[in-house]
């Protein structure tokens, strides 16, 4: 599932085999190191050998697919006419948000959160507002409170949460849809981690939450569980009438702006992909456990929570120097790449986020030279 | 080169082959029913193999790759560092917008014209301004000349010209660009058919028109010379520090947005496609020749003037009927898609757009299904 050769993934051409020289080992970018699923393999190399590269035309495969993906991973119903394909997810919010905003109007969020957060809202033309998360990297409800009282445009979830790996628990996203409903809130969902709940915790889709139909939008995609983020395709999904207008209302060339092998591959991911995901997900909880193994021996001045989701880890290298540090420590003296922590936001000060959907041997790799750097 | 069976071409699951039911000639989505150029299939066969499917790297190939192919084919100079990847010609246009333009601002352009060129402008919150081309489909630089004395922000260019195929002349370009400097006015250039002037015809880069780079930028892209629409890659290209600067303003996440895919394939097409891409326009001006004749002697009551560029041909059906009617004629009539000439502007009622860009046998049963309906 995992390509343990450094050297074959060196091949490879897109940005996490790209942004360091070869004596790095890059442990950034949230690319995994797998193989493709072979239904989305088949379907790209039939796409491929039929010269099928023109526009594409998303629906009604991709709605009918995440539907029945949907139904059977979460128990979610979606109506497949309620999925519209977008380019990746940060145009689904980016486009929603031009949409929601106003220009005096601000989005919130929680950090430490992907760093895009930060942009779209100024990309669409918004202010911001952080609502960090608590110390344990839960929803702050509370300060949402305080925050929602003063009437921000749009709350932009991250569930699961990058990079904290936080799944936000039913009860959570209950108390966040009737802050919502009673300050007048609408919520983008950012889903995109979904498919990556790890064993031991269980994914909530927000519009599941009773209520939250009418207050919130999902945006999702297959791009992160089945590494097909170059691909360009996500989806935007509604549950209720006043968010799927808003939908309608977007320029109709964002439709054409999808990538048609995104969708076929979507298509294949969502309708063939389960064993598949299964046997990730079954991978990345090992790869988790052995990342806890290596820290606590190799690595004991870094603390973390294992996540619940996602194959991202955000460790507290605050012992080991603050703001970046820790980053161009591990980057100058071991040659490992890690995501530096104030990408996230102020607070991601002395922290560094670790990628590791990768195979075992790369993994140990990564934190023996992690651990020859940072010392005892 | 072209795949002669409709059986076969059905089975793609692109726009063009999806917008009709399966009695009906597809010519209007301007997709070509051509295979692909052999590197393309080796470099998207490669990566599908690789699993090479995460974010894109575009920078140094693309540029690197479009220098040379601009050198090569029109002796335009090009700065490979100059070049900036993003998801499509439409997206570049929209973002350039964007940053050229403010809410009261006109965005000029010449229909009939490419339809989304009426939604750009408003995507980016700017209004429109119609400076037809002549009878004689010309850019009309008089008109222009009165309409850039209402100094509207950007005038944008369609180069060779979608619907009618116009080439627009070294000489053209020149009065264009003096007009634009004298009134401030910025071009944005679209050149997304640039690879496809057949032969008879000279393409003329703008950004290669002394004096055009201090006030103009293109966008370019392989996908509708090779075919590669769904790939989700085109470049904006400046020529000076103006709108370099422009340029250096995107959000950086656009970046990001570039189909993976798409870009190896367009480096392909761009360093080893030219054997291929001279094939090709040897097959167009066959095929161009093959409906002026089927035209003349099935379609009498049918005007045109054979387009110098692309595989679209502008018919003139005024004799048939008035707006759509045409269009609507021949499709339920004949079972013949063609594009509706209204789309592209008030001034195409009464015309249809055909796609050329398919084998003999095919151009032949289309046009002889359209005689059927059109009587003499
Ligand atoms: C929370 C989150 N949203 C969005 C993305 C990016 O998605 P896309 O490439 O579809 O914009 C990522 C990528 O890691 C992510 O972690
Ligand atoms: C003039 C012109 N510009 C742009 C496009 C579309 O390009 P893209 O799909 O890269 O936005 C077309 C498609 O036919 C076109 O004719």
């Amino acid at each position: 599932m995992f390509t343990h050769s450094l050297e074959t993934l060196r091949r490879r051409r897109s940005a996490k085999w790209r942004t360091y020289p070869a004596d790095v080992v890059p442990m950034g970018v949230a690319e995994m190191d797998c193989t493709l699923a072979p239904p989305i393999t088949a379907a790209l190399r039939a796409a491929v050998d039929a010269a099928d590269t023109g526009y594409s035309a998303a629906q009604p495969d991709l709605g009918e697919a995440f539907a029945g993906f949907a139904a059977r991973r979460w128990g979610w119903r979606v109506e497949p006419a309620a999925v519209t394909a977008v380019t990746d997810v940060g145009v689904g919010v980016v486009e929603l948000l031009r949409m929601l905003v106003r220009p005096a109007d601000t989005v919130a969020f929680s950090p430490p959160v992907y760093p895009p957060f930060f942009d779209w809202a100024p990309e669409a033309g918004a202010r911001i507002r952080e609502v960090p998360l608590t110390a344990e990297f839960r929803l702050d409800l509370p300060a949402l409170e305080a925050a929602f009282a003063a009437h921000p445009a749009v709350y932009l979830l991250c569930n699961p949460h990058n990079p904290v790996g936080r799944v936000h628990t039913h009860d959570e996203l209950a108390a966040l849809v009737r802050l919502a409903r009673l300050y007048g809130v609408t919520i983008i969902s950012d889903e995109i981690h979904a498919p990556l709940v790890l064993p031991g915790a269980q994914f909530t889709p927000l519009l599941s939450v009773p209520g939250a139909a009418e207050v919130a939008v999902s945006v999702v995609s297959a791009s992160k569980a089945f590494n097909l983020a170059g691909l360009k395709c996500a989806a935007i999904v509604t549950g209720g009438t006043a968010l799927a207008a808003v939908v309608d209302r977007l320029p109709r060339d964002v439709r054409w702006r999808t990538g048609h092998l995104g969708v076929l591959a979507t298509v294949a991911a969502y309708t063939e992909g389960d064993a598949w995901l299964d046997a990730l997900l079954t991978e990345l909880d090992a790869r988790r456990t052995e990342l806890g193994e290596q820290l606590r021996t190799r690595l004991p001045k870094i603390k973390w929570i294992p996540p619940e989701a996602t194959y991202l880890a955000w460790l507290d290298c605050r012992a080991l120097g603050e703001d970046d540090e820790p980053r161009e420590l591990f980057l100058a003296r071991s040659r490992v790449g890690l995501e530096p922590g104030t990408r996230f936001g102020a607070r991601g000060a002395g922290f560094v986020r670790l990628n590791f959907g990768t195979s075992a041997a790369i993994l140990d790799e990564a934190t023996a030279r992690m651990a020859s750097a940072a010392g005892r």
